[in-house]
Order: C-alpha cells, then sequence, then structure tokens
C-alpha cells in the first residue's frame, strides 16, 4: 500500500489570506528563455534515444547560461549592437553500443528552433551565439534507464515536490494574462514583445496588477504609438482580469517608463536579454508556472531535467497534475497542496509520503473527501510514468 | 511614518508542524559554489569602485555558471580528467570619467581565490578554468550610485523579501552540522571535501538529518579507511544534533553508497563538481543559508547582486536580520515572518508595506508584543544602508 | 621620387628550375574558411564604418580560429555529431563621436553568410558555432583612419610585400583547377565538396598534380558512386591542365582513399572541418591564392586586415598587382619578383625601396624594360590606395 | 637505396645577395607564445601517453588562438584590465584500453607553466584566461603510433620540408640578439620584457638592425628611466652585433616611441598581447627560428604537430637538421638549402626525393662535397626517429 496521508491544511486558503503575491515571467524573459531552451534540449534529446536506441540514456541539461547583449532601439526600428551569449551545459551520453549519437547537433538545433519561435526578432547566429558544454558525466551515472515498458524507476536521490490547487484569482489573472498576451494578443500586436512580466499583488479585496511590457521598436511609430501600445495591453488586461474576479483590479504597465526623458521599455528585440538582463534555468516561475511566495515552493529546477529518472522534476510536475485532479474531480476543497517526498531506493511510485493537506469549502470535512481523494492520488501515483511520457510530447509545461 | 504592520501568523509555528523538510547545500557543492564567487565578485567590485572613485558603480554579478569536469578518484590520490569551467556573467562599469577600471580582472582574482580557498584540492588555472563575460549594460541603468554619504536609493523595481526567525531545531541542526562540518571538523580531517549536502526531515518529533558528504581520495588510504571516514561524520553530527533537540535524532551519511560494488562518495576534489554535477547561481540556499519549503521563500538569487541599489537583495537580507533582532530582543515569540515589499520610485526604508507576521507563545498575544516589535522594525529601516554596508564588508552572508 | 630598383633576378626562372612545387588549399579547407571569415569580416566592418560615419575607423580582424567537430558520413547523406566551433577574433572600434557600432553583429553576420555560402551543406547556428571576442584595442591605436578623400597614410611598421608574375605553368594548373572545382564543376556536381586540396609537383618536365577532394554523402549513392565521382575529378583535372601546359601531366585524387577497407574521403558537409581538422587563418595560400616554396613569401596573413593602413597587407596585394601588370604590358619578361618595403613614418606610397628583380627572356636585356617597368611600378605606387578601394569592394582577394 | 640528390644552388648564397631581410618574433611576441604553448602541450602529451601507455597516441595540437588584453601601463607598475584569453585547440586520444587520460588537465598545466615561466608578470588564472577544446579526432585517425621500439612510420601526407645552413650574419645577429635579450640580458634587466621583436635588413654591406622591446613598467620609474633602458637595449645589440660580422650595423630600438607625446612601448606585462595584440600558431618564425624571405620556406605550421607522425613536422627540422651537420662537417660550403618531399605511404627515412642545394666555396666543386655530404644525409635520414626523441625531450626547437 502506498502510504497516502490526507490532513487539514495548517492555514487558510491563500485566496483568503489578507495579503497575496504572485509572479510569472513569460516566455521572452530571459529566465523563462533558459528554462524553455533546457526543456526543449531535454526533449529533443529524450526523442533522439527513442527514435535511436529505443530508450532515454542517462542525460540532464538543466543549465542554460544567457549572458545578455546590447541593441540601440529606435522607434520604426533599432539595431542589435552585441549579440546575446547562449551557453547550453549539461551531460549526456554520447556513444551507445559503438553507435555515437549527435548529442551536441541535436542540441543546438532544439534551443535554436525554440529561441526563433519564441523570439522571432531575434536571429539566431547573428544575434544569438549559442554554445553547448555537453559532457559524458561520469561513470556511475552512465546506466542506462529503461522505457520501451516504462517501468518505475527507483528514486536515487531525496527529493520533494510540492502542487497546489486551486489557482486563486490572483494567481488566475496573472497566469493567463501571460499565456493571453503572448498568443492571441502578440498574433494581432506585433509591436508587444514576448518578454513580458508580470506582478500580481493582493491586498484583501484590492488587486494591483504591474505587467512589464518589452515592445517592439520595428512596430512602433513613434512616442504616440508606443504610449497607444501601453494602454491597448492596459485595456487588454484590465478586460481580462475582470473575467476572473469580482474583485477590483488595478493594472498598471511598464510604470518605470518616464516618456518625457525618453525612457521607456523600447526593445528591437522583444527581450530585455538585449539590454544587459542575463538569465538562467530555474530561477523564475516554479512547475506550475508561477512564483508565489505565499505557497510552499520547491528550489529544484524542473526545466531540463531527464523525465524519466529525475525524482525532483516528476515529483513536482506530479504533485501539481494530482492537486489539479483532485479539485477537478472532488467538491468542497477551497485550496490543496500535495506534497511528495522520495527515499531513495524505494520505486518512485510508492514515495515515502504523499501528503494531501486541504482547506475544505464551509460545511465541508476532510474526512468527508478524504477517500475519494486518496483514491485519486493512489491512481496518479501508479500511472507515474505517464508524468515522463507527457513531458516528452510536450504536453506538461516545466515553467 | 513607516507602513509597518504587525499581525498574527496564519498558521502554526513551524517547529509545531507535522512534517518539516530542510535543507542545506554546503559551501562546496556547485551551486554554493557559484553563490560564493558570485557574492565574492560582488563584493571585490563594490571595493575596487569604493577605492577608486568614492561609490559604488553600476554592476550586477548575479550569474555563474559552472560545467562540471570529470575525475578518476582513487584510494591514496587519483586525478582530474577534464576541467571544470565556470563562467562569470554579469555586467560592470568600466569607465568612469576617463579611467578605465579593471573589473575583470577584479572580477577573476575574486573568483579564483574563493575557489582556492573554498576547494583547496582544485588548482584553479589548471583543474578549473575560469572564464568571465562582463557586458556594460544598457546606458539607462549607466546612473551612478552614490555611496560617500550613504543616501538612500530609491526602489527601481517592484520586489519582495521574507525573513524567518526563530530557525526551527531541525533548520538549526542542518544549518550547524554544514557549517561545523566544512570548519572545526574539515579542520581536523582533510578527507571531509567541502561539498556537504544535508537533508533534515522531522516527522513529528523524529529527526532524520541525511549527509552526502564528499570525501577527498588523498587522505583516504582503502575502504575501511573511507567507511571509518563515513562513521566518524555521521558521529560528529549525532552529536552536534543532541546539542539542538531533545527530539531523537537519526542521522546518515552516503547512504547512496554501496561499498560492495565499490560505488562509494569518492572524489579528488572534495567536491561533486568534478563528477558531473553543474551548478549555477541562485538554485540552491536562500538567504538564511537554507532551503524552507514549509516556510514562504523568494526565488530571488541574493548572491552577487548589487548591494548599494538591489531592492531584492537587500530586503532579503533586511527582513532576515530583521526577524532575527526582534526574536532576540522580544520575549514571547515562537515564530515570527518578516516580509518587505518594494515600491517603484520610494525611498527603499520606506517599503510598501513592512509586515511583521508572528506567533506568539502561550499567553502572550501578538497586543502584548506588537509595539516593541514596531520600533524594532521601523530602526532597522531607518537604518537600511547598513545592510549595504555589512554585506561589502562580508559581514552579511547571501547563501 | 620613388626609390624603384630595378635588377636582374639571382636565379633561373621557377618554370626553369628543375623541381617545383606548389599548393593550394581550396575554399572549403579549414584553413582556408578562416581566411575568407577574416577577410569579409574585415570588409563589412570597412563597409559598416563607411556608412556610418563616412570613413574606416580603426579594427583588425585577422585572426579567425576554428575547432573541427565530428561527423558520421554515409552513402545517401550522414549527419554531423559535434559541431564545428568558429572564433572570431580581433579588435574594432565600436563607439565613435557617441554612437554605439554593432560591430560584433556586423562580424557575425558577415561570417555566417559567407559559411553558408561556402559550404551550404554546413547549417551554421546548427552545425557552427559561431562566436566572436573583439576587442576595443589600445589606446594609442584608437586614432581614425581617413578615407574619404583617399589620403595616403603613412607606414606604422616596418613590413614587407613580395609579388610574382607570370605563374608557371605548373602554379596555373594549381590554381586553376580549384578555382574551376569549385566553381563550374561544383556547380554542376554537387557531390564534390568546397574543401579540396591541390598539391602540384613538377620533377622536369613531368608535373603530377594531386588532389583531395571532399565528397559530400547526401549525394553519392554508395561506392561504386564514390568512385566515378573520383574518377570524374580525375578527368576535369586532367582536361584541364592540358591547356596550360605541352608537359606530361599526371592527376591522382584522393590517393590516401582504401576503399576495400572502406576509409575514403566521404563527408556529410564537404569539408574536413567536420573531421578534426582544424583551421586559422594565414596558415594557408599567401595572397596570390599559392603557396609556393620556390619563391620568397611573406608570412604576413593578409586576410582580416585593415586595408586602409595595414601596411603588409597593403604591400603583399600591391607587390603581386605590380608584377602582374608589369608581366601583362612590358614583353620579354620570363620572371618577375617585386618587393615593396616600408620604412615607419613614410608615406606608404613611398617605400624604403620598391625591387623589381626580372629573369629576361632570351635576347631580352634587363636595360630594354628598365624604364617601362619603372613607370609601371611608379603608376601604381601612386595609386596606392585603390589597393584599399579594390580590397573593400571585393575585387582583390587576399588568399 | 635513398633518393639523395646534390646540386649546385641556382642562385648566389643569401650572403651574398644585395638586400636581405631577416625577422625574429621573440619568445613573448603573441604569435610565439602560441608556437610555444602549442609545442609545450604537445610534449607534454607526448610524456603523458609515453608514461601511461608506452606509446605516443595520435594527437595534433598545433592551434592555439590568443585574443589579446588591455593594459593602463604607467611608471613605476600599471595594471591589467582585461584578461588575455588564449585558447587550446586540437585533438587528442582520451580513452585508450578502458582508461581515461587527462588529456586537458595536462593540456592546461603544460600551458599554463609555460605561460607563467615564459611571462612572468602575467599571472595565469587572472590576468590570462586559458581554455582547451581538445576533440577526439576522426575514427580514421584514432590508430595508435607505436614508438617504443621506435618504428619508422609510413608518411600519410605529401608533405614537404626545407632546411638551410649556414646562417647568414644578419640571420645570426637577429637570432643571438633575441636570445641573448631574452636570456642573459633580461635575467639582469628586469625591465625588458619578453616581447622582443626584431628586423633586420641588409643592403650591401650595411646592416640595420631594428629592435622593439617591451619595457615592464614596474621596473621603470620615469621617462628618463625608459629612454635610459632603451639605449642600454640598443648598446647591447650593436655590442653583439659586431661579434658576428665586420659590416657597418646600425641598430634602433622602439623607433616607433614619441617621448615627447608619451607614446612609448611601456607595458605592464612585458608582452603587447596586453595591446591589443592577438596571436596564433604558425604565424612567426619557421622551424629555424627565424623569417627569411630571402628563401624558401614552408608554410606548415611546426609546432605543436605529433613528432611521431607529423610529416611536415619532422621533415622541416630534419631537413634543418641536416643542412647543420653537413656545414658542419664538410668544408667549402657557403650556402646549404636541405629539401625533403613525402609520399604518401613510403617509410618517412625514405622520401620521395631528398635534395640538396649548394653554393660552393670559391675553388670548390660540387663533385668536391657530393659524396661526404651524400653520407651525412643518408645517417641523418636513417635516425630519422631522433627527430622525434630530440623533440619529446625539448631538446629541438620549433620556432
Amino acid at each position: 500500500m502506498r502510504n497516502i496521508q490526507v490532513s487539514e491544511l495548517d492555514r487558510r486558503a491563500v485566496e483568503d489570506q489578507d495579503v497575496e503575491i504572485v509572479e510569472r515571467k513569460g516566455l521572452g524573459h530571459p529566465d523563462s528563455l533558459c528554462d524553455g531552451i533546457a526543456e526543449e534540449v531535454s526533449r529533443a534529446l529524450s526523442r533522439l534515444y527513442l527514435d535511436r536506441v529505443g530508450k532515454v540514456l542517462h542525460y540532464n541539461t538543466d543549465e542554460t547560461q544567457l549572458a545578455a547583449g546590447s541593441a540601440s532601439p529606435a522607434f520604426g526600428g533599432g539595431e542589435l549592437l552585441e549579440p546575446v551569449y547562449v551557453l547550453i551545459v549539461g551531460r549526456a551520453t554520447k556513444k551507445y553500443q559503438g553507435r555515437t549519437l549527435p548529442v551536441e547537433r541535436t542540441a543546438l538545433e532544439a534551443a535554436r528552433s525554440y529561441l526563433n519561435e519564441t523570439v522571432p526578432e531575434l536571429d539566431v547566429g547573428t544575434d544569438v551565439v549559442l554554445d553547448a558544454r555537453l559532457g559524458e558525466g561520469s561513470g556511475d551515472l552512465q546506466e542506462v534507464f529503461g522505457e520501451d515498458d516504462a517501468q518505475v524507476p527507483e528514486a536515487n536521490d531525496t527529493s520533494f515536490g510540492v502542487g497546489h490547487a486551486p489557482l486563486t484569482e490572483t494567481e488566475r489573472i496573472v497566469l493567463e494574462a501571460e499565456r493571453e498576451l503572448n498568443g492571441s494578443y502578440a498574433a494581432d500586436h506585433p509591436e508587444l514583445g514576448p518578454d513580458v512580466k508580470i506582478m500580481g499583488k493582493r491586498e484583501g479585496d484590492a488587486i494591483d496588477i504591474t505587467v512589464a511590457a518589452a515592445m517592439v521598436d520595428a512596430y512602433v511609430a513613434d512616442m504616440d504609438d508606443y504610449l497607444a501600445s501601453v494602454d491597448r495591453v492596459e485595456a487588454f488586461v484590465s478586460d481580462l482580469a475582470t473575467s476572473y474576479t469580482d474583485r477590483e483590479v488595478h493594472v498598471q504597465v511598464n510604470t518605470a517608463d518616464d516618456a518625457e526623458e525618453g525612457s521607456i521599455y523600447l526593445t528591437t528585440s522583444g527581450t530585455s536579454a538585449e539590454q544587459g538582463d542575463d538569465g538562467s534555468v530555474g530561477r523564475g516561475n516554479r512547475a506550475n508556472g508561477l512564483i508565489t511566495p505565499n505557497r510552499p515552493m520547491s528550489m529544484e529546477a524542473t526545466s531540463g531535467k531527464n523525465p524519466v529518472n529525475h525524482i525532483g522534476k516528476i515529483y513536482n510536475l506530479l504533485s501539481t497534475d494530482i492537486a489539479e485532479a483532485v479539485v477537478e474531480e472532488v467538491d468542497g476543497i477551497r485550496d490543496l497542496q500535495v506534497r511528495l517526498l522520495s527515499q531513495i531506493g524505494r520505486p518512485i511510485d510508492r514515495p515515502h509520503v504523499a501528503d494531501a493537506q486541504v482547506v475544505t469549502a464551509e460545511g465541508v470535512a476532510v474526512s468527508d473527501v478524504e477517500a475519494e481523494m486518496i483514491e485519486i492520488v493512489d491512481e496518479r501515483l501508479a500511472n507515474v510514468t505517464d508524468v515522463t511520457r507527457r513531458v516528452i510530447e510536450g504536453e506538461l509545461s516545466t515553467f
């Protein structure tokens, strides 16, 4: 039997706390770019190994360093001056049964294609210098991780994952605002770059949403055009917010601007990586896409880790997945926090402890939902290898 | 007047919670090495600027990437095979009033000296390739930050810092065990390398301390010697633990070892950076030296940031400092959490909100301690520039 | 008056010597790739400066290092495994009158475009990691070199250039064979890669031409196809040779092949840079496109140097140009060697010595051609700035 | 029988020509630093392989790229600003019979130790960033080269080596002046840095020696001291020259100086690598230590190549060695040029042609010396593997 504990969460639901802080670094933020590259490289390597040898071999690519470049943005179109430098770091099995596998080329290709798609205004090879240092790793780790029959691996580390559900209103606004801005909105408004950073702060029932949005100079004719672009973003986010909350929402965009002095958030590429902002993996969003100081968070970087056997990655994604599944299927839950703790040597579908702490809705007792919750947790743990599959297929986001 | 709020903390003291998890990555862990290098480079640049121009100029060196090397450890002394690669990334003002300042040389010198001291078995220049990419940063950030008269700067970002006190027993054990192992113990036992990682888990009154301790092969004659070394560490930590708690403590060292198969944690340099473990800044310990998923944590990397004006760094250090000061001076506090939230454009000694949440001891009301607490918080905020000074003088640790 | 000396050359014409050795590294050879990149970057920077500030500012980009990658070629199409790494090194003026110029981006763009054109099978950004380290240079060299009115600069170094004409039959065959193979032949035969290396050896009247020709696997179906491709190259070069000489010519292609053992010159990209052959600037062809140990050669790397003021570059190109002009316009010259030696501080159109040594045809005395020769040398020296212009416009090749 | 041909050299002895140009880049010149590092790394790898596996395995390290740094020299002692960057490039066998060999560490250690010794004012690790990119090379070249029984390998390339003897007076002055300046003189005069570049030009009987000597600021108190230091070098070289010639010698040191404008050749480290002068292998001195446009030269870089099987390296060193031996043992030789040409697949002690061309002294016929010459050439060819041994033991210099 799995060790699954359900108990009452020892605090108010985050939704009911007095002060709440939420942040999301958008796709084009230097830290998110590194997360995205690391994860994309990881997926490409998984696929390479599956294609070539039928199983995922040892690798770990959870480090990517971005050193910022410089640019001279100008209304109507400026130019990059110094390229952004991106170094992919990690290790990967390069030889298997006498065959040499193109791991470095695969990593570069994945990273380049991801960057081209995510920051189209940056021309990789000219505006971005992309390099890789992939070692072989130590002999001990060289063992092969099977995947064809989706065997459950043993935990090779003591690690910890934590997930939450449901999102609070503020969390949802922050998350969705970034997704929509980088999705439908950007499709219609090329002047909005992918480096959108959103900070949400709720005090009581007043929600402040602060957006830092990098504008792309080629699509901004002059200062009036810029100010109108900023206003459009503000209106869009205000609108979007009202569909998630009845609370009072106040949206501010590019508050650090000083239009009089010409100090505005104008870029050539749409990311602050052109303006001295460095980045690396694991310093931004957690596995659920948010930074939430009101909730326990794992420090573990999820992006770029091997999805077959990295227990920290799997447990962070799985605990989030479990929390969401429980909240979706079980009524009467106001806040849920799921923690998974591994034990070295145990199969990862049998954590040392799986701990589901819950704030129930008024009139609902923990005992009312306990059995149903345990069942869901148990089933998801049993199918832990699904997480691996979904990561490789790109169904699960890590940041 | 400063906006200082004191309220009851909306949960039990961490000491009283059922499950507690605490981790500390020791000085020689690849992530900590990066934190240490980044902070040491930052301090060296601050001192350079103060020496040469009387004030700290703009810089930010909060990124350092370590790409692991490889080694073939052997009882009695093995050897490094591939060097560890360390890239210092950031930006710094290189020219001021017509003078060119040796920022890259200063950064390399600080990093090298820190590495030589922290991992003496690694010979920087042969075992470690140390490189730096320090840009100039964008024009807008080029402004100069005064320091001669210790003016209070304005916040240039919305940022958040959080601090706690007192440490729980488990936290104290984890923190002190690593410090002692890397201090007095290592001084007497050269076989213990600086890469000591400690995980503490408390369930109810049972504390498990798991230590991963890299042994240095030159000082380990054979397997018996190794096993004896592991036992010595275990005994030392067990002893130490009893001075911090009356709870039952169970210590395990190098649990992943398989002595039969010769798979043990033996290294040539004393750090897993020789064995495929990469590292970067801000992925390990928080500003109080610990990773504490039971407590709110800031994702902000503290190490390497400019201590004069980086609001995230200052508020993380200051909130910790405030929490410790309050607990030391005010009786009846069982758990205290201090949060500081900046507002763009306001002097940083006047945060948007300074929020002290407290779990009082039995028989103590929040109102009993509120006035005293506010006074201390207020006084510390007034002296915010002390944080800058103490960081530059190396009195405050950031990881 | 210019110091122009005409004298009899103190040896037989190279055409009449017993043994002659000539070599040309084709466009796709790693050393030539570096030469080509360096020169292309130089031209791009010259144009950048002319476009933006009306004159060529200080720069020097005569160093490019190529570190080879690896590949696993296969009939019908193999793949790159490890990328080729190319580092552009040099210095360039980055700021001028308050404007920042995109020198690094310009350099990367020029190099990438050159590589894409020269080795189309290599995808820069995936198969090639392209990086640049361009410093600012020392203050003393920071002065600006005028070009608008094409002023003649002063020599800033003691340097030496040497040129020859006419080419011997062997030289012509080697030079033209590579040009045709990389030109019309490759256009029709995509299986021939750009890395063609040709060695010519003449002993008396027997000329041996040895060709090493990298075949591109995607266009070679099998071993028979490969052998046929090799034969085609041999036939082509044999044919071509007969148009330049009546001597007996023996052509061999890919002599190191061992078809039985499957050890053949098959590549994925068409260059040995995918097979462990590193490259750098100035180690291959001299300014006239050849390596000719029978003739005096300058060690000076011509590619990548600033064409406005680098005396070594200008004199190597100019001496070759003069030799060719003299031979074209003056009858009765069997071999001509022109040397230009600079003197620090003198205008470069007035070399310390311009020395034309000649082997005249039978029945022609030096005195018969001296006056005409001096006139041509004098006129070309007077128009020395033409060299600069022609280099920038790409009319003069440097390797 | 070996194919050894002796004939009359088809020109006057260089000593008798009207104009002669000779150059030597001293040990501290950026190009020479790269030559020295490459060769030192090569020797260290040879020794590593011999120590560990009893034979020299495949490697080639004939590429090293130096990207200059910057400094602000000042009387009494200035400082480095930006570090010099040195990248060692090549390939080496990293695994042999299951053992992993520390080739990168060995390369870094050799390079660092060489730099520390050659440019003591540069602190490697702080003033110099030293990095290495050593690939594995392609499979075909992976074969092992025996050395225990000193078997004669077969030529794997068509290559060419050329050597000369005796040195002319001008050559001897240039060579010895640099050696003495960097030897006994520097030992007594720490103000003289190792970057000494000497150009010799002889017109008829007038010899001009131009020395560019980097002075080290820490040992130069002021301008008077500097000028005195320059004068001392001039006097020393003038003195030295008279012991090699009766011709009129005119020595100039640091002719580009402009003391009035403070533009002098003052450095902090003693090398122009701190002042924007980049360097790479094979662009400076030929195997005999000189650049001699009056004589045929091989373009082949000798430094860093594998001394067991690289035919270009071996033949360049051997031809020089043969020429010197012949001139020492046979009377009546005024100028001698030895050329060795390999043929793919033949043992290297049996070159395709060994060609000794001679200018005899007055009254001596070629036939008088032919037999003796052939004997010496034959004997040296028979002992070709001595070259390998002497290179590894550091007895033969390559630049």
